[in-house]
């Protein structure tokens, strides 16, 4: 089968791999209906992470189930499923209290690589959830979206308590962060600063409920949300970049014992413990339990409440999914699908 | 009057000051009762953090009303009253959200010096709240300990969220840490494990609660508290420090989707951003905005629900204050309680 592989910075080949078989009993083969590239998979790109190359690419993923283990109760071939960029079984003391991105049990799907055209889904009954039917060809973007990008953001604006009655400002307009604003509305902020410079982002943040935009950065952009709120700052700040700045302007932007939600990757991001307990900001972050919302968000897509597939504005077949890495790393896309 | 000043790094004094004055007309004016050293006076007094010397000591005080200013209303002179560090106006939106130490208003008591014999408290109406009636005297050590120490370890703990059907770990056995067992406890914790290798302490925090002791430090201690959590960390965990080792500590035994509650003033402490990220725990501290809590903690004290007056293990007349310093900086008393 065909599959990306990362052979080093800015080296992605799309190549023959072998194709996945059942390991475990409780594993799931999915034929993959979409993927995508992540604004995570840019870190190693740009080659800010070291690997041992080369490297399967690629958790984020829909598709119909082949083949399922012969332990596999809860989905069936034939199924169209979505799952997370973590295997988890979803049964555990973590899982269960809703932080399934720690199961004890987890398996991180980017080391099987979902830019391909099958995939092993470990944990399937715990990692998979089906959709009612076949979706119809528009709402799979929307589908694909909730495996990672869309969760993430939603997980970023539950982190941030967005909600009625509050403030959100949003740090980082990739998808991600746009994506967080669509979540702020949903859970009911009825004010949400988006900041961006771009003006695509821009528009597209506003199209998923975006309030206010905010085109400064650093200190000048929470002097600008310092404006919009009073003086004392947003109730909720989503931080969806990763890097030291953003994280020092989002912590920055939180009033006094407002919350903030960081999802981006933490690269040489060194929170200083003096200006953390001067801030009385909550803090809340990390890899998304996208599992946790997967039900109710496959829900508000299949019943065309929240539209999450306009994040991506490229589709590619996965034999150029290089380009698509090019686009994104060159902020030329904002998200990439790729068809295999 | 008699108060304490502090020189330089371990040279306190106890001398003649100006007596304080009504200056603005919400000023209330106190005799104080009582008064004590707090663990954060030890870092000046260890030389770890730089002033213009001489400077008044003393941030906590219960006393009785003496003279308000003529905009002042809910207390008036002969009352017995208790307030927190810092004075606040306790309506703005800040305050009303439950953050009063981060009051748009706030002025530091500790630059108005209480260990003395009066002391001024700006913005009476919003940081003094009065007892039913003259207490008792066995009950003054406790309602003094509702200004700071108790109210630190109560935000500590209900940052943490500490509550029913969670593990509570405490790590700092200083009257902070032992009174965040106390709270714990009080708010429905089965399990608290206190981090002591003291034996006095540890006898009190038995005392106030804790259920398990922990002698182990640093990557020891946490290895002991998974031990005591199948592995996975506490639900809850309360940092009573401020360095970057029990920093470190508490974050590394807090469980996944868990809940840090800091009040440590933090030195030299740097959170690293990815630790954080993998983490998924729930960061919160700083400042304990104490006076949400003074109600309810005066209600327990008066109605010999709680005994946090049991901190004090040491009581000495005002003028002896340089050796209660003595006494806390060698750790031979826990806290000690000063009466002008």
């Amino acid at each position: 089968m065909r599959g990306a592989v990362m052979y080093g910075p800015r080296d992605v080949r799309v190549e023959e791999r072998e194709e996945p078989r059942i390991v475990e009993p409780t594993d799931a083969i999915i034929r993959v209906s979409a993927a995508c590239v992540c604004g995570s998979d840019l870190w190693p790109y740009r080659g800010a992470e070291e690997y041992e190359w080369p490297v399967p690419m690629g958790h984020e993923y829909a598709g119909i189930v082949e083949e399922v283990g012969a332990d596999v109760r809860t989905v069936k071939p034939g199924q169209f499923v979505v799952g997370s960029f973590w295997a988890t079984d979803n049964t555990c003391e973590i899982c269960r209290s809703g932080y399934q991105s720690a199961c004890v049990n987890r398996v991180p799907m980017g080391a099987l690589g979902a830019q391909a055209e099958l995939l092993r889904v470990p944990l399937a009954d715990g990692t998979l959830v089906a959709t009612p039917d076949i979706p119809p060809d528009d709402l799979v973007p929307g589908l694909l979206a909730a495996s990672d990008v869309l969760g993430t953001g939603w997980f970023a604006a539950v982190a941030a308590q967005a909600g009625p009655g509050r403030t959100v400002a949003v740090v980082g307009d990739g998808a991600v962060g746009l994506l967080a604003v669509l979540a702020a509305r949903q859970l009911g902020a009825e004010r949400v600063i988006a900041l961006s410079r771009h003006e695509s982002r821009q528009r597209l943040a506003r199209e998923f409920g975006a309030t206010d935009i905010v085109e400064e950065r650093g200190a000048a952009g929470v002097a600008a949300i310092k404006e919009l709120t009073d003086g004392l700052g947003a109730h909720s700040v989503v931080e969806a970049v990763g890097t030291h700045e953003s994280m020092t302007q989002a912590l920055d932007s939180t009033r006094p014992g407002g919350h903030l939600g960081f999802v981006g990757v933490a690269h040489d991001v060194s929170i200083d413990g003096l200006g953390l307990f001067w801030s009385l900001a909550h803090v809340h972050g990390g890899p998304a339990p996208v599992r946790r919302f997967l039900p109710e968000l496959i829900d508000l897509i299949w019943n065309r409440q929240i539209d999450p597939g306009k994040v991506f504005d490229r589709t590619l077949p996965l034999d150029e999914a290089a380009d698509g890495y090019r686009a994104m790393d060159e902020r030329e896309a904002i998200k990439v699908l790729l068809r295999p």
